[in-house]
């Protein structure tokens, strides 16, 4: 049960855009740009691999779990954020992928731990500034999402089936106020 | 100087979203809802408030100088913003205030610290639940910017002035993406 009254009975992230449906926009707006718009040169599947790691370390079940399940029906590798999770320096991921998911790391700290041996590494591995740059805030923007879900104390589902679904709506749909903010619809 | 070719010399957030500029209405939009749009019981000034705070436990230089700069021109008090940040519970605002800083400070730890506790004493000192959401999401959201603008290692002003002109104009105009994103000028 949330700290406050939201006067319906979705999860996470989903009950507070609907209880402040002011809100819904800018962020929709936010993840479409971050995670699901064309990019360059980074798959969705890793930008939201970033999202997935940078919510396990600040321990955000409900982001976890949802992000989790986008990089699963992406890359159709079950184990693979497991593996990222527990030790990303050897999970099967690119070397750049590993360079990036560092600095995200850093990122979830503080901004300040960000250094410039992280950024050269990164570089050295053949990442652009765009995707440092997008590395950096996709893990920025996490840190507020799973404030925003935990410190107002939403609830999140148990069953698996919830997530597996929800991420082959988003992964279809993208980022929308529609599927953000209930009240939308 | 920044992590990565910034191709202009804006002072922080602003140096960023001049670069993707894509992000810059999403987040002038959150901004604008959460601290400048007209609040049913929360003043900008105590919008503000709450965001010079967090960025300084989050040691973010440009953030907070920026944003103690609209509190003070809001609020007149220039005295203010360093009492807080030194000892909100005995720094001159109210006890409802109070609460809703100690919630934010909660936050910028993380979301899962704001307990109960803490959300019941906001309540028995008046504050209304949206009161609470906001606070919670001021504080989330300057996570977000701090390790913005922390983690792509961008510069700040060192001169009080740059803060001042900038705290005004932003007063009188409120969070717009002409403001924060100068190519769209």
């Amino acid at each position: 049960m949330a700290h406050i009254e939201l006067y319906n009975s979705y999860p996470g992230i989903r009950g507070l855009l609907t209880y402040r449906s002011e809100i819904a926009g800018p962020m929709a707006a936010l993840s479409q740009v971050l995670l699901h718009a064309p990019h360059p040169t980074l798959s969705a599947g890793e930008r939201e691999l970033i999202a997935a790691y940078v919510s396990s370390l600040n321990e955000c079940k409900f982001c976890t779990r949802s992000h989790s399940a986008i990089v699963n029906y992406y890359l159709g590798d079950a184990e693979l954020v497991g593996q990222v999770i527990d030790d990303p320096e050897n999970a099967p991921v690119s070397d750049k992928v590993k360079a990036l998911l560092n600095i995200a790391g850093k990122v979830q700290e503080s901004g300040k731990n960000v250094l410039p041996a992280d950024v050269e590494r990164a570089k050295s591995e053949g990442a652009t500034d765009l995707e440092i740059h997008d590395t950096v805030l996709i893990a920025a923007t996490f840190c507020m999402y799973n404030r925003y879900v935990d410190g107002l104390g939403t609830w999140y589902p148990e069953d698996g089936e919830s997530y597996t679904q929800a991420a082959e709506h988003r992964a279809k749909t993208g980022y929308t106020v529609a599927s953000l903010n209930v009240n939308s619809n």
